[in-house]
């Protein structure tokens, strides 16, 4: 099977930028608020951006759902990760059994934590937050993409199709993007190379912790995918050829929710890989990016540089560089605080308190 | 009276720095936990630091305060505020009334918020959430420090002193500093200028929002105090000649902040002064900034530097500028967050994850 984009679906997604009206309104909102104008720096064009982005300027986060999206990568068999591949099993099971940064971050600030296995090399026990969403002939993992495409095409369409289907029976209006997969970083760095244009060495990090000998060592290994891949051109047979299974069911997951008008929070560099491939997809990547909020900027290579192409702003700088959607957790009560000032702050009218002496207010 | 020292109790703060014993073990637990080594970045930093901090390798956080400590100030007479002087009472009745950014980022965190009228100008009537802190001769703020010393030395010893009873009092091991006071900006510059020796238009900033001519009268206003004051030199002679009420109070809260061995989460502008103050009533105040989380790097023009003057690195860079403690606030969780890394995150032994494959960790 070729990597055409035949078996794909047109994305479903068109959605709503706020209307300019919408937007006057909650920034006039915002100036009555008893503080200085603009003074809440960054807090404030997040409150807008969430006012605009669920359509309400009295905009409320409704039960946050954190998908943690995991799944092997044939080519972690190059030696790509400071890890071995077992390590994306056994972090599933410290996910569910509470213990892992992102368990521990979601039970803080009451997110509702579900693991997808997206292509897990294991069988997993059932459990309450866990969902199968493995594909048929990839159930434990994406090809190595050094010797074949990652998926086939009808492959990463099913992935696609599992993302979505999983945001639709989601509750609420909020979704935090986590992923797990041994040499994921990998195949994120192939997509941003393809995608952005940008050499492969501002794409390639070191993940969990390569020394300057792996990181070399990787840089070799994906110049032989990409080269492997030279044919892979449009958005979806770049991600068939290069990318992950969790990364292509994280398309589908991105594109529901922000189809549904949901806020949608990206972690580190692998869901921004997603978000960048979701984006490229659309016929109007700013409509898709609108619902995305980015957590942070991480330590790995490549990400402050892809959210530099992307045009977006993340809120924390904290040298994280861990995954698993620990940052997007992190940085939760940050949408909080912004709907808050929105809902619950007093205008100077309501409060008395005086304006600016020149009146200039 | 003239403003030496002879009336001021010396300090008494010996905070203890971690004991290098204890500095090693929460390494070696933030290094076991189920995680890249390293790969939580500034989040395991800040643990580190709480942990040391508060003598404790499972450091918890137990009931935080929030005082927005307030005064009036004699040189908001010269025009150096874009908001009349009227404001500062208005927003003290504003956070009593539960309507401003810090009382709703409060809320939303369970911070308990108290305001310390230090010398506003005017008689509340009582509130629960009001202690009256008024110096005897400065009830109603400070004096204009181009015409005097903003304070009498035994008025500056009084409030530094009403700050340590305050902190006595308040229950739980965690501090977070705000303020109100319109001209403060004004206050918190001259003693930057003064206590770093950089050239006073690195200090001084547009304050609730000052145009470029509003800007250019305030540098000119301050000149003359630090005119007026040239003989002013160490720290306490510094605070009387040139300081606020509201910061001279923060400046004994802050002491005995950390003589009781709690966290002080320090907000911006107004806030840094204090911790800088005391910091430099020290012996050793690197033991004092132990205590000290620095929530955010604002946008007022001298935090930045001010902030490299001490050696300490904030969490947020979010372009605040509102002071009143909402920038602690607003960073609380990551605070929380920190903590809970250290105490709920499995080990890799406890979860069964295997280490790296050139077994490094």
């Amino acid at each position: 099977m070729n990597c055409s984009s035949s078996a794909f679906t047109p994305t479903i997604v068109a959605a709503a930028l706020g209307d300019d009206a919408l937007r006057q309104r909650v920034q006039s909102v915002l100036d009555g608020k008893t503080k200085p104008l603009g003074s809440l720096g960054r807090l404030e064009t997040l409150a807008l951006q969430l006012a605009l982005a669920l359509g309400d300027e009295r905009p409320k986060l409704r039960q946050p759902q954190l998908v943690v999206f995991a799944a092997d990568h044939g080519i972690a068999a190059q030696g790509v990760s400071a890890y071995p591949a077992e390590v994306t099993r056994q972090m599933v099971r410290n996910f569910l059994a509470g213990g892992a940064a992102v368990s521990v971050l979601a039970r803080q600030h009451g997110l509702n934590l579900t693991v997808a296995d997206c292509g897990v090399a294991a069988d997993f026990e059932p459990h309450p937050q866990l969902v199968l969403l493995k594909v048929p002939g990839a159930e434990y993992g994406s090809a190595d993409s050094t010797r074949a495409l990652a998926m086939s095409a009808a492959q990463c369409a099913a992935a696609i199709d599992n993302g979505r289907r999983l945001v639709d029976r989601l509750p609420g209006n909020a979704l935090l993007l986590g992923e797990m997969g041994i040499a994921n970083t990998s195949a994120a760095a192939l997509l941003m190379a393809r995608l952005t244009g940008e050499p492969l060495q501002h794409c390639v990090g070191r993940g969990t912790g390569l020394d300057d000998a792996g990181l070399a060592h990787k840089q070799a290994v994906l110049e032989r995918a990409l080269d492997r891949h030279a044919e892979a051109r449009t958005p979806f047979e770049v991600l068939t050829a290069l990318g992950g299974l969790e990364i292509a069911t994280m398309v589908g997951a991105i594109q529901q929710a922000a189809a549904s008008g949901r806020i949608i929070v990206v972690d580190g560099f692998i869901t921004t890989a997603a978000v960048a491939v979701a984006a490229a997809l659309e016929p109007q990547p700013a409509g898709l990016l609108a619902h995305c909020v980015f957590a942070h900027c991480s330590q790995e290579n490549g990400h402050a540089r892809w959210l530099r192409h992307l045009g977006v702003e993340p809120l924390l700088d904290f040298g994280l560089r861990l995954g698993e959607g620990s940052g997007a957790a992190l940085a939760w009560p940050l949408l909080e605080s912004a709907c808050r000032i929105l809902t619950e702050m007093a205008s100077f009218e309501s409060a008395g308190v005086s304006g600016r002496r020149d009146s200039l207010r």
